[in-house]
């Protein structure tokens, strides 16, 4: 049976081993997930996004009970920037969804930021579909909110959930400053701290001067992930905006769009590969790169260049 | 005279006007930047990065204050992330900075890591070559240290400076996962709390474990930057680095494989928009498309189709 067979039908360490050969970008692993490709388009994806210290973990902890209680199968994906800058307890988190890790229908795989050539967005990707293949009836997507590459990720998700805590500087500034049309359902954790209150009423005027007619208005909701007060209120949130994408046909929707920007970076990446290997087997390749170092010719020209010279598109 | 040479001769309005059209990726601009470019390539850059509320604002300020002492002309790049999740106080982080802003030798920029087409690197060093050409001695980028797409432009700095304070978790955890070889300077900063020692300690160990021979063993300082003990001896360092990099050739290979760098970036970016637009104007493509997003075709097989079909690359 091939590794693509065994991973259709939910196997775990030949999903781990798949996983482990398109993280090495090894060609083997790029031919079973080609085999797998049509099974895949139907897990629900769900992003969880805050800043380190934002209670992420162990909201994520609740979600995959009240999924599991369900019957759903679950994947895991954290995303856990290779920095020591996060402010959170790297351990602490991984320990603490460690409760769910002898239930063979929970899958866990952590995902650092960090060392990943195709970049995260397309790693994160690849986990995903084979989680999907898995037979995975959700897969919950951990990330940290900062940096463009991690909003990328959140763009993976059928439901963006965007975690904040009380006292976290000037919020109302920082949700002007652009992240708004990110999120579908706003928390507030650690919801008995000072300052809860405010940073709900401040979500909430920021989302009544946007006109939500015929869209989905993204709701707020005041949690306490460590008692797990307003969990149940928060899933039944998760649930109607799954709804609302299924009866809109933006679940589809959804799919088709992942599948197009997918598509265009595996062809720019193949792309790339194939010229700068042609690039660096000619002979002028070496007088070209002298004069760019030099600063004798700008980049701009010099690519200009190459594209005239080495590339024709036909029509 | 054309914008590029009233930009060499350091015109604070043209050159912000030239930024502009850089950041809305006008040909105009970056007809100009062509004209600049070998100008360029002479300014240090000094990389700060660090958490949200790891101080790296006040220590920019005093490196300023500090450059400025010493005649120095400055450009400031400030990278915020345009998330609620930052955990920084924003306008705050601006004001600090703000006596240096009628200062004509001291010009500051801010850069939101969201919406920029090119990406947070790409725009950052766009912004570094206009300071360069205007005769900036020293280029400050301060970034917010979590996420790949930061990490990429710590790249684009000669010394980088990892901040750090202490109480931010698993330390030494952390460090481990990776980041050890981007800093050039250590700091931990707050000082004066709680736990700064013990942070300092982990730090040196783990340096400690690595071979520095013949190398730039970082230093580790503790900072109180909010009094400002401990920034003459962080100058020092970062002065101690940059004449480490001058004696060793390393400051022009920075500046060659910088070019490398950003050629590569701008040939995939024309290779890309050049191959989308002839796609999308081949009556074939609607078929191909509707097979993709409807899973008949995966996206690997479907890019080396059009790799094959559409481009020539010649020997």
């Amino acid at each position: 049976m091939s590794l693509a067979e065994k991973v259709l039908q939910g196997d775990i360490r030949s999903s781990a081993r798949l996983m482990r050969l398109l993280d090495d970008e090894m060609e083997e692993g790029r031919q079973e997930l080609k085999k797998l490709y049509k099974y895949t388009g139907k897990t629900y994806i769900l992003g969880i996004t805050g800043p380190p210290g934002a209670g992420k973990s162990t909201l994520v902890d609740h979600i995959i009970a009240s999924f599991r209680a369900g019957g759903k199968k679950v994947g895991v994906i954290a995303v856990d920037p290779s920095s020591p800058f996060t402010g959170g307890a790297i351990l602490g988190d991984r320990i603490r969804m460690q409760r769910h890790s002898n239930d063979p229908d929970v899958f866990i795989r952590s995902l650092a930021s960090r060392g990943h050539m195709g970049g995260l967005t397309s790693s994160t990707e690849e986990i995903c579909l084979v989680m999907d293949a898995m037979g995975k009836d959700v897969i919950i997507l951990e990330t940290v909110g900062v940096g463009q590459d991690e909003v990328e990720v959140v763009d993976l998700a059928h439901t963006s959930v965007l975690v904040t805590v009380p006292g976290m500087g000037d919020d109302v500034q920082a949700i002007k400053a652009g992240v708004m049309e990110i999120g579908n359902i706003f928390v507030v954790n650690k919801a008995d701290r000072e300052g809860a209150d405010r940073a709900y009423r401040e979500i909430m005027g920021m989302l009544d001067m946007a006109n939500w007619k015929g869209q989905f208005r993204p709701p707020v909701l005041l949690v306490e992930a460590n008692t797990g007060k307003g969990i149940p209120e928060f899933m039944e949130k998760v649930d109607e905006h799954r709804r609302y994408l299924l009866e809109n046909g933006l679940y589809e929707k959804f799919y088709a769009s992942r599948a197009k920007c997918m598509f265009e970076r595996i062809l720019f990446s193949q792309l790339a590969r194939t010229l700068m290997e042609t690039l660096k087997g000619n002979k002028e390749w070496p007088n070209w790169e002298d004069d760019l170092m030099k600063r004798k010719i700008d980049p701009y020209s010099l690519s200009q260049k190459v594209i005239k010279e080495f590339v024709k598109i036909r029509d």
